[in-house]
């Protein structure tokens, strides 16, 4: 059993969506950031950067945070997902640290700048913006000769799906983008992806 | 032999001590960012991100990017720095993509608002600082009780430590955190973190 402390955005939406897809037993706990339910004790025992997502795995009671890290554990814990050849695993990691380092963080400053600043700071905006549009034209590229990121579908590919979906919510032009929404249509006809990206927007979260 | 695309950037440096680490056989090429070189056609093969440091791998024709992709690539192949068993992977993962998802962009948005941008905008100067000594707090914390991130000596110091310097660099009262500071100094006794955190800086890069 896995205990996942998740919110509704994008991070934890890509763990909803890989525990779906590996078909592993799980249970959500929401966190109420308006309460600062991230900074309760109990929860800076599982992820001291107090952020979501972060598992308990029942298990074996270990904690795991970062999404990117909860994603390489559990395609690790149900052998799915990530390849077992080491060619085929580092193909898998760069795209997943692409997301990581890149579409996440550019995202989260979108978000930021465009929504939570206290102030509106055009350069902030257009250099995020921008940003998220030249990641976006990676991606697309890479997609031309490929149906998913790292070749076979795969965590690179559940990583990054929620992003850019956040991307779009947040008014950028995906639809310039004819692979990247090839690729975004071919993810959403997977039952498994649909009920990942929308169990944490139901009241409550049923599982 | 391992050809490592590198700058002299904390990202790269990142590689440059594991290479030394592993002590598998490496030869840097060093690319130059005002004459464009991260764009040229032949790197955007290597990496569509056009962004250092990535690897090939001569030994079986294989290109990587990403900094934390390449440092688990790197520590599967030697059997180095990353542990065997699942618990303590998970673990390794989790402060490898702190680095990744926060340390790593964080800096970069630190000498961009500090350095690059043309026009000084005080609130994203103060906001990439405070997210930097918050981030220093929380491996503060973990590093009260346990000597390296993840317990072991592995791939997350690697990853961490050159962005931690650069926050230092960059005027942080790193100071102020005394498990991170002593968590530099035995880093910095090691005489492969001593090269690889040089070597980028020499004129020509000898290996």
């Amino acid at each position: 059993m896995i205990e996942l402390y998740a919110a509704p955005t994008p991070n934890s939406v890509k763990i909803c969506i890989m525990l779906e897809e590996v078909q592993l037993p799980y249970k959500i706990f929401k966190l109420d950031f308006t309460k600062g339910e991230h900074y309760q004790p109990e929860f800076l025992k599982i992820n001291p950067n107090a952020k979501v997502p972060a598992i308990v795995d029942r298990d074996n009671l270990l904690n795991v945070f970062e999404s990117g890290a909860i994603l390489l554990y559990l395609a690790e814990k149900s052998g799915k997902l990530l390849p077992k050849n080491s060619e085929s695993r580092a193909e898998v990691y760069q795209w997943l640290f692409l997301e990581a380092s890149g579409f996440g963080p550019t995202a989260a400053q979108i978000f930021h700048f465009g929504q939570l600043a206290p102030e509106k700071i055009p350069y902030a905006i257009e250099r995020y913006q921008q940003e998220a549009l030249r990641l976006l034209a990676v991606i697309d590229q890479q997609l031309t000769h490929r149906d998913y990121l790292a070749g076979e579908y795969s965590i690179a590919d559940i990583a990054t799906f929620p992003i850019v979906q956040g991307f779009a919510y947040a008014g950028l032009p995906i639809g310039d983008f004819a692979n990247v929404g090839r690729w975004c249509a071919q993810l959403q006809q997977r039952s498994t992806v649909g009920r990942g990206s929308y169990i944490l927007f139901q009241e409550p979260a049923v599982v």
